[in-house]
């Protein structure tokens, strides 16, 4: 459904915004950003990633497909500013790490004009920033499609479509609430651990010491801290949930250890163990 | 001071003791192994690992360095029934992820004509078993000497050369306490709480929708069901202590979160990123 004359337009031209420029350009599609710094906008246009781009809204007039690599709160105040500027029959699109609220917060903005099709590229990197920018982040990485019972079909194939030229290895579709939960834990409650780890101890000489567990259980405790209490926050509920069930399973953890009950500490391995080997399978 | 026509036995060829007989026959040295394991004897026969091995304690005899690369308890076992067979003048050193009780128990079984120091190889993989044997392990690796008051830098020594010998990336020495206290941290901690995140939650298809985070955090909870919990029990007045503090870190963070404190989770973050940007740097 994307064509070599579709005319698509980023909005947002940072680490995610910047990779997939780069992807589409690559892939041959004509592409324009908007950001509101000048610097990102020249870095694209110097790569050639986009064709025409700076910070005015008005880019977005005649764009078929527009897609928001903004932050989720900005992407709604963006969208209630400058609605008006979306061309009819434009389908819109994103790539915020939550989205009951997205969903429901844009759609509220919308008129039937223009389609708004939620989407999670599960992708991402330690940096932020277009310098960083990297599509081949995008060939192992999974897509997440979260259509609601109103989305046509053409609007998820366009998503599918985004997907397919950006080579994401698996594009999968669920439910905004089934995605906030699977987020909450898989992603959220990850950094919520990593960064909780690295703050307990302030032991500055580790390194000397480590081995590599706590480096992998802390590689993503290095984390925009911008953007991340913004995801935390729009999803709340399922966070805590997530907390309260991790804590409980570690208090389960400790009460073994502390009644001495190795048995009961080998078959928790046991089945940590059984888990991850599938989980290798599932890859 | 160790040369080439040091006598050198290990005691359980698994995957480190194994790792060690492969490094120290590729540097030439002479090597014997002891293990009840026929298969595991054979294995390091075939590959000239061992020159001489089997299940007969008494190749220990005339030993001068010997090296324990047996489970704690097992160690302190093999320790009391067999010490009589060890020469006079020998080191005795071993591979334990834990210090206190090790070094405790083997001194109170030696006389003074063995020496015990006390060593931790901090390297590993997901699998055990003498096929698995690798001494590239070491080379990314630190190595942790243990000594006490009593230990002679003669011993001291025989430490980093079996350190230097096998091209450990950095030597280390810290008292016992210290070590079992940075171990519960680093090394414990970490594999509970990636057990715990593994097993709070049974949904199968996840492999679909992670990203790395939830690979990374999970790597280690395929964990050897045998050696672990006997180490946790071993350390469980400093793992549970751990436990406790990180625990008060995710309820720090779940309070800011349910209070919608936006500022205070960008302050966690802002102090987890610069730690691990620390953490990197120290390496």
């Amino acid at each position: 459904m994307i064509s070599r004359s579709t005319k698509i337009c980023i909005i947002g031209l940072g680490l995610l915004g910047g990779s997939y420029a780069k992807g589409l350009y690559q892939a041959g599609y004509h592409v324009r950003g908007i950001d509101i710094d000048p610097e990102a906008i020249s870095f694209a246009k110097r790569m050639h990633w986009i064709e025409e781009g700076g910070d005015d809204v008005s880019l977005v007039k005649d764009c078929d497909i527009v897609i928001s690599a903004l932050y989720p709160k900005t992407f709604i105040s963006w969208i209630k500013e400058n609605k008006g500027l979306l061309k009819k029959g434009a389908i819109l699109t994103d790539v915020a790490g939550i989205k009951r609220e997205v969903i429901e917060e844009i759609n509220k903005e919308l008129d039937s004009e223009v389609e708004f099709i939620a989407c999670h590229p599960m992708a991402g990197r330690e940096f932020k920033g277009i310098q960083y920018a990297d599509c081949s982040l995008f060939e192992q990485a999974n897509f997440l499609i979260v259509p609601t019972q109103e989305n046509s079909q053409k609007a998820i194939g366009v998503a599918e479509d985004i997907a397919k030229i950006l080579k994401f290895k698996h594009i999968s579709c669920l439910s905004a609430e089934e995605h906030d939960v699977m987020i909450g834990f898989l992603s959220q409650l990850t950094h919520v651990i990593a960064v909780s780890l690295m703050n307990v101890n302030d032991n500055s000489h580790l390194a000397e010491y480590t081995g590599d567990s706590f480096r992998d259980l802390t590689r993503i405790a290095k984390i925009n801290e911008e953007l991340w209490p913004e995801l935390f926050l729009l999803n709340q509920d399922n966070l805590v949930n997530e907390i309260d069930a991790f804590t409980q399973e570690l208090q389960s953890f400790k009460s073994l250890l502390e009644s001495g009950d190795i048995e009961g500490m080998k078959q928790k391995l046991i089945t940590s163990t059984n888990r991850r080997k599938a989980f290798d399978k599932g890859r």
